[in-house]
């Protein structure tokens, strides 16, 4: 089985080095094209939890990229999902499978603009990774990865890259309820993620602002009212708005950490993915007469703020 | 008539000014120590329009005010204002009459814990002036005054205020509806200021984000719910929201500056007035059970903002 790892940063790195250590036949697609070079001329070099590797690698530009895969791990910023694919789909053929780990909400739209419905695999993935330098990564944590299938004709194949990921030495899961997963996920990154951005704050600082837990709770409940409607999904808000404030006390190591939203945003001033969460609910609450005023409003905030930073 | 300047900033030391050249007995009273000391010693010198003038003037602080007033003009931060009286009441009389100027609502209230309502006028006015040091002030306009009293009783009294002010050289017009100016000019503050502060942006910015006009009638829909229901005052919110974006054309000069809550929380590292703008139509909201989600997270974020910079 030949897999493509699609967007080889971070965690593409991380998941394409750990199949290749486990003898699966990997090619890397990334749109850094220092990346590419220094992985074909280097090799990736991965430093594992502390251990550090280097493997040889294949590894071409988007426009390059011509070998047929069987299996893709999509690893892009959300809202370079559907352009990517559109730049590399020549390595499709059409039993191609695909598993979408991407944060956020509205991938599977663009999944199926590309890949059969029995074929499309989603997950949700807690490891943690990040970029050393090109053709360079380093994973902090072997984080579980959750995966389902998104119609009941695709189980056999989902149960199959469970078993794939799991050997390569990443834990892994077949999940029953990966909507619920993607949901509260996005909920998360919704309240945590958009609002350091506008405030410019870590968690920790987040947390101390008076009525925060409250105002969690809003954002929370305007996910849920779409998420029902959507996907029949139940967020219990209390329940989810009190395990993201969590995540502000100071017992929390990763408090202190400003999310990744703030750090594409305010440090390096990339776009963001709000679009893609409190965005997307904003979007949708407008399509489906949900009343989503908190959405709406930090989508404008986030907007805004790219806009006066001049992020285009 | 002793005349009493209560907060002798850039407004109070202009109407002052004005006042003691049209011949009335002008006592300043100030929380900023320099500036006392200043005034009494160096007389108070103002730029009026281009005509520097200096004149000799008596100034207290807050704690030593002791001369009995009987014409108040008070001209303190929002959030000040109930503390500033409370430490100058001595110089009130049972008859003291005084005129508050201030932006932001629900200081009518406040000053009817001090006065008898029939010696209470409230006023907007668009003066503007700046400190260009202590006891040193300068005029850019002689934007007009509109005064009215609370109640029918205090009509006489009212117009003799303007009067007063018109024979000082400022304009100034009797209103038949102070009520519409001042919630009108709230709600444009509530639009400028608090987003200006959030964004970090001036106000030709802010007019450049996607949807800000949208955004301005949300705000505005939800001043006008409360204004109608506290003071059967009218808000037309599709005009006053065009009205407020036209602050944000390049054509009007004014659009490229950074309204005074950025001002105070941005620049100087100073608490806001938010609490007498959006804050205060999230707290009546709240009373009446009328739902303000634009204005409650604008309070969120200008607090948090305050908290997050460490002024407190």
């Amino acid at each position: 089985m030949k897999i493509s790892i699609v967007g080889a940063g971070a965690l593409g790195s991380s998941y394409g080095f750990k199949l290749i250590e486990s003898g699966n036949d990997v090619t890397f697609i990334d749109g850094w094209s220092e990346n590419v070079r220094r992985l074909n001329e280097d090799g990736l070099t991965v430093n594992d939890m502390g251990e550090v590797k280097n493997v040889k690698v294949k590894a071409y530009s988007l426009e390059d990229a011509n070998e047929k895969a069987d299996f893709v791990l999509v690893f892009t910023k959300s809202m370079q999902l559907e352009s990517t694919l559109n730049k590399v789909k020549n390595i499709f053929h059409e039993n191609t499978k695909i598993l979408c780990l991407l944060n956020g909400l509205g991938h599977t739209d663009t999944l199926k603009k590309f890949f059969k419905p029995e074929n499309i695999f989603m997950g949700v993935t807690v490891l943690t990774a990040s970029m050393t330098g090109p053709a360079s990564a380093a994973m902090s944590s072997h984080g579980k990865t959750e995966i389902q299938n998104i119609v009941a004709q695709g189980i056999d194949g989902a149960k199959q890259v469970v078993e794939l990921i799991n050997n390569s030495g990443l834990p892994s899961v077949y999940s029953e309820d990966i909507l619920f997963s993607i949901w509260r996920k996005a909920a998360l990154n919704g309240c945590l993620n958009s609002s350091c951005t506008i405030l410019e704050s870590n968690m920790y600082q987040l947390g101390q602002v008076p009525g925060c837990l409250d105002y969690f709770k809003q954002i929370v409940s305007e996910f849920a009212a779409v998420a029902k409607k959507i996907d029949n999904v139940d967020l219990d808000v209390e329940e989810i708005a009190k395990f993201i404030y969590g995540f502000t006390d100071k017992g929390f190591a990763g408090s202190v950490h400003h999310p990744s939203m703030y750090q594409d945003l305010i440090k390096n001033r990339r776009l963001t993915e709000i679009d893609f969460l409190n965005g997307y609910i904003s979007k949708k609450g407008r399509e489906l007469k949900i009343a989503t005023p908190y959405c709406d409003l930090i989508t404008f905030y986030v907007h805004g703020k790219e806009k006066i930073m001049g992020v285009e």
